[in-house]
């Protein structure tokens, strides 16, 4: 099957705002295995829209259209694709009933011109929305498909997920199933360990690339929701078994999640101690909701000052080794697990750019330090240099994988590990 | 002149990636005067392009591709559209020695494919690629011309900026400015002061809105360069005098270089005090480069225990007041103020949810402090909940605008100013 993606509107022609929607509904249309052939933009024009959607029924089996389902005489996607399917709309006293309501409840006055939206297919039929007062459509001949959907992203996607996916699904007689893998790591690192396992039909898989992880999204497409999940987790196995524990989790919103979850699951509390991150790392613990059982103290030690003072870092270490150093990253952490209390304590110095490189001490030289019970690792980063906050949310990434690791009891691959009380002569490296 | 985008990309007709090209060049379109009627999103399928090159020929005056450009035998952009204009492409030596080069430095194996990518418009002429390996191609007839430029987001922009606005402009006979101004405050309440202003036809002024902030956006036309400066700086006292103190800055990345380029000019520091926002502040601040000149310390005091602490916030104000209070955040001020020497502390203790809220503390409670001198401002936020993130990072602006404020000595709306010594139970709002 072949599909056109439709998106209606002068905000998307004025660049006013950027085509999420185009690409969630490529994702979606690309795991249901459904070839989206072309996306277009156009605005509210009668002949243009008319000429397009004409060419579209003769080109492909599936239209999917976001906006134009608006009030104003200026939103005609809806009547110049009923008349396109040959389809007449009818007034719908459920809908008029929603969207009086909806504008009694906002305290607006409605107009005439609103009953434009209560027009719903014949012999089609209507999508309701969940979301918002504009209901779209469903429009079907012999030969192609049409679902209309508002242009609004949280009401499209409702539409999408709860009355147009169900019926495509029907259409295929089948069910369909993602998960997420979460990996640490580059996507060329990655994608060299896996690329055979990402040429498969069934189930996909993709590689989606951040900073400092990646995503691999599997999706299983089979006759049931049950067996879609099997596939799944079956065909995961794979690249647990290559990635190993690169791979931090599967389904979450991120890392900073893993590991406060990881910290929860444990009884374990941790406390921060940042110089180049500024507190980036305390920042994106404290995101996820309940992040306070976990963590209480964090220290944004950006001077060399608020090192000796907030954590005990003595000066004459700071002098001789630098500041950007495995010695410092270690009293840092060892420092702030002290002043806090906590059960594991992280620290990170090193040099973000774009000023202050030199030859021995690159810009992007990071070191990062993890102090639990009484010994402490640290772990040496060159990350080079493609911006500041490249830099820092790397680095920041190693942070909490460090902080992970130590709390499931993982070994930290990279990092040197020494007891709390070993020299800083011994520590450099 | 109407104008169509067209980008080529399997990429993006399988949602791997957004469509951030086709915003901008949407954006550079409008701020030219010329109206994009279409923005397609094609594969390398040599019939589709064929036909899509023929019909936007016959409708527009102005094609802008990106994409399709690489060496690969599915690339035929170039050739199609070469076709269209009935353009023949040559070999050019220059961009060959160029790919060589590139090849060689890069350590990879040349191909004869990638002669492909040094044959350039015979009728029309090349569009150098600073950033790449692939020359872009301009073609024209007598009643449409064509840019063909990289997919890459950055070599497209720099190609679009040194190269083909240069033409349009040219073609004009007019240069182009813009400037954008940055002001708080939510999109609604500052479209109402200023809507009329967005209605103009040259300046025009279009507004974007952000996480507690918006940006105006301002481009004049004007027959050179100075001239239309001048135009949009005059047309900017508009804005000013609507808006006062709520525009920041003007042409900057963001509120935390204001604020970080304020506390230099006057030789100030600042220190972070964070509940709630648990470090954004104090991340934000750091982000801007050169801000240890300005910032030393910042506390993430998330537990009870760490505000008495770190900042000496007596445990029972906290018992009486509750942590979510004036005496509290006024408090936290006040101590990081002390305990990091800083001239200025800002601190946030707030519910971000999704947890939490009640009656008297819904979600969406914040007290932002700042103290400088022997004096401390507390500001009282009501944001409702829209999300954990939407609440703190509204909180954070509304922190960084406060530091703002006392750093160039203006008025800080709907705070309340306190001497540092006064008693707690006063400080109750």
């Amino acid at each position: 099957m072949e599909a056109e993606i439709i998106c209606v509107g002068t905000e998307l022609l004025l660049g006013d705002i950027v085509n999420t929607n185009a690409q969630y509904l490529s994702q979606q249309l690309a795991m249901l295995g459904i070839s989206v052939m072309h996306q277009h933009v156009v605005g509210d024009n009668a002949h243009r829209l008319r000429e397009l959607v004409r060419q579209a029924m003769q080109r492909s089996q599936l239209l999917i259209f976001s906006g134009g389902l608006g009030p104003t005489a200026d939103d005609l996607t809806k009547e110049t694709v009923a008349q396109a399917f040959g389809d007449p709309l009818h007034f719908d006293e459920e809908e008029w009933a929603k969207i009086t309501a909806h504008f009694a409840r906002t305290h607006r006055p409605i107009t005439e011109n609103n009953r434009k939206q209560a027009m719903v297919p014949t012999h089609g039929h209507k999508l309701v929305n969940d979301r918002g007062t504009a209901p779209g459509c469903w429009f079907e001949n012999e030969t192609c498909c049409a679902a209309l959907m508002p242009g609004v992203p949280h009401e499209m996607k409702a539409m999408w997920q709860l009355q147009v996916l169900p019926v495509l699904l029907k259409k295929q007689n089948c069910a369909l199933h993602s998960m997420t893998l979460r990996v640490l790591g580059g996507e060329s690192q990655i994608e060299s360990q896996v690329s055979d396992l990402l040429a498969n039909a069934n189930p996909t898989a993709a590689i989606y690339c951040k900073t400092g992880e990646c995503e691999i999204r599997i999706t299983a497409k089979a006759a049931d929701d049950a067996a879609a999940q099997a596939m799944c987790r079956d065909y995961s196995k794979n690249f647990y078994s290559r990635l190993g524990t690169s791979i931090y989790d599967a389904d979450v919103p991120g890392l900073e999640y893993t590991v406060v979850h990881a910290l929860q699951q444990r009884g374990l509390t941790v406390a921060t101690a940042e110089s180049l991150t500024g507190g980036t790392v305390a920042q994106r613990l404290t995101a996820v909701p309940g992040a306070s059982s976990v963590l209480g103290f964090g220290y944004v030690t950006y001077s060399e000052k608020a090192k000796q003072q907030l954590l005990g870092v003595p000066a004459e270490i700071i002098e001789r080794y630098n500041v950007v150093s495995a010695p410092v990253a270690a009293r840092m952490a060892l420092g702030a697990k002290q002043a806090s209390g906590a059960d594991i304590a992280v620290s990170l110095t090193g040099l973000a750019g774009p000023d202050g490189g030199t030859e021995q001490l690159p810009l992007g030289t990071v070191y990062v330090g993890a102090a639990m019970g009484n010994r402490v690792w640290v772990k040496h980063l060159t990350l080079g240099y493609r911006g500041r906050e490249i830099v820092r949310q790397r680095s920041a990434v190693q942070a909490l994988d460090m902080v992970r690791r130590l709390a499931l009891g993982l070994e930290i691959p990279e990092a040197r590990c020494f007891a709390a009380d070993t020299p800083a002569q011994e520590q450099v490296f």
